[in-house]
């Protein structure tokens, strides 16, 4: 028994013991190879694909990606490593010298000694073809293979950097994360729209015997929120959240991710748009900063002028106007709504693009909603003959709105009138 | 327009200016107020819950906590402040001076100066009572109220601190974190134990027409992950994931969250080992060293022991067996098993148990299981007559089989072979 264990230590303590002899390189992401200062010739393994060949008389040029970023590491070496299997979309190993790039294009390049094709690439099958810029409905059929291109690797490293962000946000904040419930037998928002959830006929269970009640994909998990900030002052939670709207538009989809948070003994919509603002401000400044390149391409390719549009929603405070003083601008505006701006209706997102621009395209908040528009549990500002309750929205330029919010009624007797005049006192009585 | 952006931005700055003549309190968590060194009299507001009321002749004693920490701040007031609506439960913001503490329970306590009831609670309907230690069975009955307790705020906190540590840890090591989906057409494991996803019956879309194909609830987000790894060397997924087992065990969850990983390159099972080791002793370390008072209420009351045998496990390596070591070891045994162990069988939880206890109470990692035992994607370890694939399970005391992995087979004739022997090859054809 004894034996048997040592023996075993044994053996792992050698098999990462390095040979004698033999120094290994270091194996570096593309990312990180890019970024050494001051490289000057230090032995390096680098695992990626092949972006690009360029083969001259007596040098071989390869552009090697890892997705570690948007830019690919230079591999120089020897023409006598060329061969048919270098194409793009293999997939190698290179080991050489890290060293100062001649070139202007680059700071630092790859002196290849050693390159291995992990795995070969059939140019004539691979449905992507070298240097050129294939449309996103093409991209659209290849799921397996279209993360390999430019805008697709963008898209996903922006948005692992600021869910990372997110949860740094919240985190350092002092909030403590739950994790919602993603089946539920809630209808949170009422609308309806909902997924249900059954066991697959395969199993053999009655169906009612699973849950006992019919049960549903979440719509948000701010009830299960609200119960926790009963216990703990600051509470997130960052999941899927489902909609079975039927609708192919850009703005609807089936699945998507929501944060959501609840503050108690919050006082004042000031101290919430706080921590509105922040989230979206340390969320964008850390993709700016860590993600500079796929930032760029963005703003080069797919959202042209972006980046500057984000720079100057973060040099600002953002604007505060009342949802009266929105209603009041926009029946001034000379444009022609398709819906006429009147106090008591909703903002349509006519509306809300003109406000945002009116205010200098930067992001705003409108708070103090109509009464009328907005839940029961939202507080009444008191405020007759106009009525309104303390909500806001964030409206930013290029998406709308994007986050939305209010103070909590707590006034028992308020509650007890709402839920009366809303027909809903018997579902909430227990 | 210009006059009413002027008008807000003035609206602003001087709702956030402090009114002159009063410098307002500094809102602390009831953790940073125990954690302030040399506390000397700063006015602070901490908002919380009461857990308890003592009260003396000429002093009051409160014990608030805000779920920032299982610990409770002591608020010192003078006897005048007392009144039947501090109880226990209620909510209330004490504003006053955090000073050195003269008893030795605790370093530092708030001397009140104005104390405020935000929600008064009545002791006589809320269903936990001060002092008494409710069953975990009693508490389920009140899912909305038992977060306020000890044992389930602690966990809360743990597990959203370990949370938090392990989209670290992945961050820190470069991988690339990946929303896989949660509604989809795949059935990973192929065990069949789905939960199916439908509009629900109100919606009036004929079901066919909504995703065109039967679709569920994630089991593993695996075959998106290795999509994924054939553009990012690194991805990790860490999301909801879903079984329909009709079981009442502590094992099995209808949902439970899962981290995924899948690294490209790798080349050796001793480097996946690394990562799993690494995941689990940072995480553990991670909760260890930011939640001590939660972990010695488990180490007390729940698991105990439990610190001491986590701690253990932190010192050392863990050990690797090989799955043919454990079958000898398990042979050896003086034990009697319900399951014969056998070269070639499962190992089952009573094996698994077994061989963590003899190999001292640390984690193992059981390495190279037989190639009829695991998937076709696993490689093969061409080992003949044995037979085995470069597969590893992570036993860890008191949990059993916690993390599973292996090597996959990039050898497209292996996996034409293994695919035909399975019966699959059809289904793989495009």
């Amino acid at each position: 028994m004894f034996g048997a264990r040592c023996l075993l230590r044994a053996l792992r303590s050698c098999s990462s013991a390095p040979c004698p002899g033999h120094k290994p390189s270091a194996k570096l992401s593309v990312r990180d190879a890019l970024g050494a200062q001051n490289a000057s010739g230090e032995r390096v393994k680098v695992q990626g694909w092949i972006r690009s060949v360029r083969s001259q008389k007596e040098v071989l040029f390869l552009h090697v990606n890892d997705g570690s970023s948007l830019e690919s590491l230079q591999v120089v070496a020897d023409s006598s490593f060329d061969s048919r299997e270098l194409a793009f979309g293999s997939s190698v190993e290179v080991q050489g010298q890290l060293v100062k790039s001649l070139s202007k294009r680059q700071n630092v390049e790859l002196k290849a000694e050693k390159i291995e094709v992990v795995g070969n690439c059939d140019a004539k099958a691979f449905p992507f073809k070298y240097k050129e810029r294939h449309p996103l409905e093409y991209l659209r059929q290849y799921p397996h293979l279209r993360c390999r291109t430019n805008v697709l690797g963008s898209i996903l490293r922006v948005r692992s950097e600021a869910t990372a962000a997110i949860h740094s946000f919240f985190k350092d904040s002092g909030f403590v994360h739950i994790h919602t419930p993603v089946i539920t037998s809630n209808d949170c928002e009422g609308a309806g729209e909902l997924f249900q959830v059954t066991p697959s006929s395969k199993i053999k269970v009655p169906e009612e015997n699973f849950f006992n009640v019919p049960v549903f994909l979440t719509v948000s998990g701010q009830l299960h929120l609200e119960v926790m900030s009963g216990a703990f002052t600051q509470v997130f939670t960052f999941g899927p959240t489902f909609r079975a709207e039927n609708s192919q538009s850009r703005r609807h989809l089936a699945e998507f991710y929501m944060v959501e948070a609840e503050i108690s003994f919050l006082e004042s919509l000031q101290d919430l748009m706080q921590v509105m603002e922040g989230l979206f401000k340390t969320t964008t400044m850390t993709v700016l900063s860590n993600c500079p390149e796929d930032v760029e391409l963005c703003h080069k390719f797919i959202a042209p002028g972006q980046k500057d549009r984000l720079e100057h929603m973060l040099k600002n405070n953002f604007l505060i106007i009342s949802y009266t003083e929105a209603v009041e601008i926009l029946k001034q505006a000379s444009q022609n709504f398709t819906f006429t701006p009147e106090w008591g209706a909703d903002l349509h997102t006519e509306h809300e693009k003109y406000l945002v621009k009116h205010c200098g395209d930067t992001p705003v908040f409108v708070i103090n909603y109509p009464l009328a528009l907005k839940p029961f549990y939202m507080r009444d500002n008191e405020d007759s003959p106009q009525h309104t309750v303390a909500a806001v929205d964030l409206l930013v330029p290029g998406v709308g709105e994007l986050v939305g919010g209010s103070l909590r009624e707590e006034r028992y007797h308020f509650l007890e009138q709402r839920l009366a005049r809303s027909g809903l006192t018997e579902a909430y009585q227990w």
